[in-house]
Formats: C-alpha cells, structure tokens, sequence
C-alpha cells in the first residue's frame, strides 16, 4: 500500500471535529482505502459484485440440503433479478455479473457470461475435483472478468458465488491450507441436519485422504479439493489487487478463495476487506489467518456476495465522514484540551 | 406490535429463493418492521435523525477531554453541515433535525430549532440537574419535535445527541436505574486518561449519594442526574413509539434514554432498534437489559447519531430483500428436500 497516502489519511483524520479515534472501524477503513487508492480522500464511482456459479461433483455424496438443479435455477434467478444478491446490489448500486464457470447444465441468457471451464467439477470423494489445466483455466476466467470490470472503470468489487455444494469444497480447502481437522471448519451450509454433518465431515476427511492434496501448493489444493468458482474468485482477487481495487470478501466460501489468493500472492491481503462474519464455522479460522476483522456480523449465511455488498455502505461512511467532514480549525471548533 | 402481520412476514421469509434462515438478522429486522408497520412488505420512504444538544453543569468538576464551549460550537457545525452526522446521513438520505433544548449559549440559525429548556443543568454532584418541571418541559419537547417529523411523513427515525459531559450523565443514569456500581458503566467519553476516568467515577458517585434518586421513579432519576437533551430523546422515543414509528438507538447517550423511556412504557421497547454497540462500556449492559442486540460493532464511541445512522442501511437491507425477492413458486427453485 501506498505509505504516503496513508500517513496523509492519518493526519487527516486527527484534525477533523470529533475526539480522535471515535470513528472506530471507519478511520481505519478510510485510512486503508488512502493507501490502496494512492488518494488521501479516496472516493468510490463503480461499484460491482462478481457472483461465479459452478457444480460440484461431491454432491453425489449427499452432502447438501437442497439438490444440485438449484445451481441453474438460482443463476437464472440472479439473471431475472429476483434473488437476494440482486436487492441488496440495487441498494447498494453496484453492478451484478453472473459467471457460469462450470454449472452442470446449459445456461444461456444475454447478461449471463458463459465461461464453463467444465461441467462442474468431479467428485473429490473419488477423483481430483479438476486438473491443473482446469484450475489454471478458472482462475484466467477470474482474472479476465476482473480486467474488465477495471477496464469499466469499477473501483469496488464485492465477490459473491453459487454452487451447491460449494461450502464442502471450501472446508476441505480450509482444513487443508490451515491444517486443522475437517469438522473444525465444516458446517451446515445450507442447513443439514447433525447426522448430515456427520455424513460431511466424513465425505470431507475421504477427499483429503484420498487425494494427498500437497498443501506448500495452494494450486494443487484448489485442483484436488475443487470449486471451479473458488478458483475464478482467487482470479477475481489477483487482478483487483493488481489494479489497486479493493475487494470485499463475503462470506466462507469467497474466504476460502481469499485463503487461496493470499498463498499465491501474500501482497493481495492489503487490498481485502472482510465483508461480514458468517455462521459457517471454518469462516472466522480464515479471517483470523488472514488478519481481517469483518465488517458486519448479522448471523448471515446466504453467500452470493450479500454481506459484501451490504459492507459497501459501510465503506461508504467510511469515505464520507473521512472526504465531507469539516477540520477543527475550519468549522471554528476547539480541539481537546492539552 | 402487530401479530397478524409479524406472522405473514414470517411466511414470505419462509418462501423466499434463500435457505430459511439465511439471511440472519435481516428476516429478523424485516419481521419486527412488520409487526412495527402492520404492513406485510414495509418500506420506508422519510428517514431523519433528531440531535438534541445540551450543557451539563457537572463539566465544572472537569469529567471531560473537551471544554464545554464545544457544545454550541459543535451545533453550528451541525448546521453548517461539516460533522460526522452530517456526512453520514446525506449518505442515507436522511434529514437532521437539530435541537438546542439547552445549550449554555446563545445561539441562532435559521435550521436550529430553539427550544431551551435552560441553559445547561446544575451540577449534578452538587444538587439535583434540573427540577420535576425542567424534566418534563424536555420530554415533552421532544414529543413535539417527533410529532411534527411523523406530520411530515417520517417513517424511520434515529436518536442523536451533543453535550460534552453527557457521558457522566448517561452513565449516572445507568448505574442507577440498573443498580450496578458506577465503575461498570463508566468509560472515557471524548478520550480521559486513567486518572480523569477514576475522577469521573468518583464524581458520578457523588452525584448519586447527594442527590439520592428514587431508582423506582424513572423521571426522577432523569431530573437529579439529568441530561437535557437526554430528557428531550426520551420524548422523542415515546412519541415515535406512539406514532409507530421505528426508532434506531445510537450509542451510550442515546441508549440511557432508551432506558428511561422503556421503564416509563415499557411497550416501546417494541419499536426500538439498536444501531451499533459503542465502545462505551455501559452501553451493552444496557442493550442486554432491554434486550436488543446491535446491527453494527465499529468502536464507535462519537455519538451525534453516527452509528444510529449508519444502521440505517442494514434496515433498508432487510426491507429490500423482504419485500423485492421472488419465492420459490415464482423463480421455479426447488426448495429443500424434505
């Protein structure tokens, strides 16, 4: 980050009319956003949320509450404008692309960009969820939805996903690169019972077992252990970095990209904000590793990016009251006593 | 609060295109704006914060980092639109409404509104802060400033505050009518250091031993240990209760008075949100005990209605999604397997 632009943030801080440090979270937000943007008073024009929808092979194992057709049916929901994702993003004014990187079924839509990298990943239980060739392949798709939205001139993006299944792939990545066991980091997803947990845990332990993903490699345990959308939002991460943008996180399964995104490159930690603290049990293990406090905690656990898109407001208050509000020597108001 | 409605509210939540649940407290906000509205889909479409500012008297036994000229000093630039408030709420687009109910100092401004009940408190650690007579002009002042915003059609309303000293006060209040010793609920305001803080807990002390409050008498509480302008909150909370009318909490001031007016009518504890949890350390004693839980934690500790604010988003989030989602039925999305 751009050490100029922060101690000037700083310094600015302390002169405007309030005690120092009042604005808790907000000054610290303001102040990392200095150092992102290279702007002592940053300010933010476009807003996006990227939401990755993939299939995950491990479904066979019964490892979800809701069967693996709700993948189409959602993207087609977030498509029509009708899911939560779409009402907290008008709200938010941010833009919403939807990315088919590997839904098991045909999707065709105008605002739908389809780049299947396959139809969705093997079942880890068994086999590799993807080759490296697939994992590579996701992770440019991510890469070059993120160029674009730069090039659009978004400078806030939120990552968001869809993916039945999707919260057993990022525990068993999680229990990978942070090595703790599998029912540490394992939980409801979309709401099992504690028999079906049980059942997770174990199909989770089988994958990692069976696979030997080497976790000195953060590719070979994204290939192994799968999420072709985990692996676009890791590209989604590495590029808004590379662009100086700031990302919001959501919730488990965009902290397990984050986790991946941080091993390949430690730089992109910086430029990540952590949207809100989820219900899922692995996500506070990845926070915690990766040094982010959340910004919100509302006992949320819908994925899709919408507690990173409701963080966007609190960004925005953050800038605000940094950019608007008047200097103790402007506004005629006496500074603390000595 | 209206039961039919909190019942359909719950129905929809149960049909929306998310796993029950999933949004956390978002389905719990848009519930309880149910029950508030009495509509199934609430909206809210005139959102104000009201700041009461006022003097204390006890600034004399020096409680504070701040001289008390900050007071009117911090109300004109309420006015003039330079304050955290300000930034905050133009970000929610929601008015200021600005009340002098007792400032020591002379001040005019064509947006204030002037209504002085006197100018400061007494000393509270040397006799009561205000009469039985002061106590109820400032409650009923702040009815009619919330009965002229719901006549404007305000729909949504968050409490604010100025007074340097109101932290002695507030936290006066709370040890009271909580009946807990002064030290829990007594923390360092604008920025006091150890010493200040163990000065300010002792003053507090004073206060409650020479004034001797009837804990059982809520308004009695008020007027020894006062706070204008938390007087005036608590006519603001009741009328709005009345009005049905949300009513967002900010901090520790704010949350006093919320514990005044619950004990004064105890059916208002319905429409109350609580805005953010304050570094303060009284304030989530008092959160437990009127049982709310806060929207945000950011450390804020500035008061003005920052966090009260702020909080206004997450609503407007829950509302959103509520009322603009599609049910299963109507985006053809399977629903859990039974």
């Amino acid at each position: 980050l751009d050490t100029d632009s922060i101690e000037q943030a700083r310094a600015r801080q302390a002169q405007l009319t309030k005690p120092a440090g009042s604005l808790g979270r907000l000054e610290e937000v303001a102040v990392q956003m200095a150092g992102i943007t290279r702007s002592v008073t940053p300010i933010v024009q476009r807003r996006a949320v990227v939401v990755m929808a993939a299939d995950h092979g491990v479904t066979a194992e019964g490892v979800s509450a809701y069967p693996k057709d709700v993948t189409p049916q959602m993207v087609l929901n977030f498509l029509a404008g009708g899911a939560a994702i779409n009402a907290l993003a008008r709200q938010a004014q941010a833009d919403v692309t939807v990315v088919d990187i590997g839904v098991a079924a045909d999707l065709e839509h105008p605002q739908l960009l389809s780049r299947k990298v396959r139809r969705g990943t093997a079942n880890m239980a068994r086999e590799a969820a993807m080759s490296q060739a697939e994992v590579l392949q996701a992770i440019t798709t991510g890469i070059e939805v993120m160029e674009n939205l730069a090039a659009q001139g978004v400078d806030l993006v939120a990552t968001g996903e869809m993916g039945i299944g999707n919260t057993t792939a990022a525990s068993a990545i999680t229990a990978s690169l942070l090595n703790v066991p599998a029912e540490h980091v394992t939980g409801r997803g979309t709401g099992i019972d504690d028999q079906q947990l049980t059942h997770k845990v174990r199909i989770i332990e089988q994958a990692i077992a069976h696979n030997v993903p080497d976790v000195e490699q953060p590719l070979d345990v994204l290939a192994k252990l799968g999420g072709l959308e985990i692996a676009g939002l890791v590209g989604v991460i590495l590029a808004a970095a590379a662009h100086r943008i700031p990302v919001i996180i959501d919730g488990f399964i965009s902290s397990a990209a984050a986790l991946v995104a941080v091993a390949l490159a430690p730089a992109a930690r910086d430029y990540l904000f952590a949207g809100h603290l989820s219900v899922e049990r692995g996500h506070r293990l990845i926070l915690e590793k990766l040094g982010l406090e959340p910004l919100l905690t509302l006992h949320l656990r819908l994925g899709e990016g919408t507690g990173a898109v409701l963080a966007m407001h609190i960004i925005e208050g953050a800038l605000r009251t940094h950019s608007e509000m008047s200097t103790f020597a402007e506004a005629g108001v006496s500074d603390k006593e000595a």
